[in-house]
């Protein structure tokens, strides 16, 4: 079984200056892990051309089936992502008329709705609407800048908004149908054990024992809280091609796992299973 | 004036899966700004040798002042950062005596406070005490695993834990003192308004305006909740060797963009003020 691999890379100075803590690439790398794909890797980047093109070309090169940025495709001067795209693809910026319509049917129901007074394009809605050679824009059933989609060998670079609605809203309606397809039928299955009385030295070679004679179980040990409180959360995880089968394999290393754990003396609890 | 520069990278499988937010990166990006620093970029990985050294040697390319990692440094097998750091770096991996003292006199701690039976040392224990040559552990006053700083050439490696108690504690009594050394005398300054019945197409070109007006002072704007409900913050912030100048900057853009929306029949509310 080959694993569907995504990068995500989120732009944005405000990420960069802590002033926005960064919900985005966790909710993606959340509904990505569940579609059954693997992100190999987040880049946090700022508003730059320079910075996204060399965060996508450095991408390109370890070859990920898809490549999805968050960020930087409104209207304001800082919006850089579809330049630094064409840069970093090698292609022009051209208005696309598809994406046009899209803006300006936007705003003539802002306008009928009455929260705008007028529904004339000023350059800033035209930026939205100048895309790379070859992309095609999706619909934002949220907010008015298309999302963005191109072809770069094998590779899909798909360009998400930063707001979290807009970025949620086109991700669940034009984008996971896209991953899932791609991931095949895949499931991924997580569940976590709680252990007490014991302190993360002593799990340790428990969790290699298990892990070895569980390959295709990953087991993560979680100190919670202080260290010295001997608290873990273990995180134990698999992707097979059936629910059945993730389940029974994640099943029997924590089986495993709880009967080592409860030999030395120390307490277990399931946390919550989840698929 | 330049400004001294840092990467930052996260390691850990579960801010890949989506399983824990990335809350270590967006608290280290604002103590790094407030120290008057400035994060380039953040890269989150996952618990591998190969990537972890990887993205440190993409790193160390971009020439940053410092590169600060966290996770890793833990007991259990998927703890990594050492080896990668080590592989990156080219340089071997030895126990070193002052990190091993280090780890043996908090286990005792532990044993005189009754959290642990013995305070035997297990090869889990020692490995947090393998350090690549030529690094030096820090102090960890919460936890128990060291962080490690490591010089190579102009670029000073930091690795913190990923227990946020852990990364905090060990940043705020040993690292933050090194970035405000290696800074000097600079403050960061920001601010936002808060702007109603304007739409961000509409007020983009007054920022654009104001930008060129005010070159030291970054403005950034950002949509609050739906696009269509005519709510921005917009974001400004400088960077000065003074806290005055830093201040003086920043108000002369503020007084000139409320003015302008004002002009456009926008409303303005100063938001917070932070120094």
């Amino acid at each position: 079984m080959t694993t569907t691999s995504i990068e995500i890379i989120c732009i944005g100075n405000e990420l960069l200056i802590g002033k926005t803590l960064n919900t985005n690439a966790r909710w993606l790398a959340k509904r990505i892990t569940a579609l059954g794909l693997k992100t190999h890797r987040i880049t946090i980047i700022g508003d730059s051309i320079e910075e996204i093109s060399n965060a996508l070309r450095e991408a390109i090169q370890r070859n990920p089936h898809f490549i999805i940025t968050t960020g930087g495709l409104g209207p304001t001067f800082d919006d850089k992502t579809l330049e630094g795209i064409a840069m970093a693809l090698e292609r022009k910026l051209a208005i696309r008329d598809q994406a046009l319509k899209m803006i300006e049917e936007k705003y003539r129901q802002y306008v009928e709705e009455g929260r705008m007074e007028r529904a004339e394009l000023t350059p800033p809605h035209i930026k939205m609407a100048r895309l790379p050679e070859g992309a095609k824009p999706i619909f934002n059933p949220v907010g008015t800048a298309p999302a963005v989609i191109i072809k770069h060998d094998d590779i899909t670079v798909i360009a998400l908004p930063g707001v979290p609605s807009e970025m949620k809203g086109i991700f669940d309606e034009s984008v996971a149908p896209l991953l899932k397809e791609a991931a095949g039928e895949v499931t991924f299955f997580e569940t976590s054990l709680d252990v007490t009385g014991m302190m993360e030295p002593a799990v340790a070679p428990l969790i290699d024992r298990v892990m070895h004679d569980n390959p295709y179980v990953y087991i993560k040990s979680h100190p919670k809280g202080e260290e010295t409180v001997s608290h873990l959360e273990l995180h134990l995880s698999t992707t097979a091609e059936e629910t059945d089968l993730a389940k029974k394999r994640v099943g029997k290393a924590l089986i495993q796992l709880s009967e080592l754990i409860q030999e030395k003396g120390g307490k277990v609890k399931p946390v919550k299973a989840k698929s």
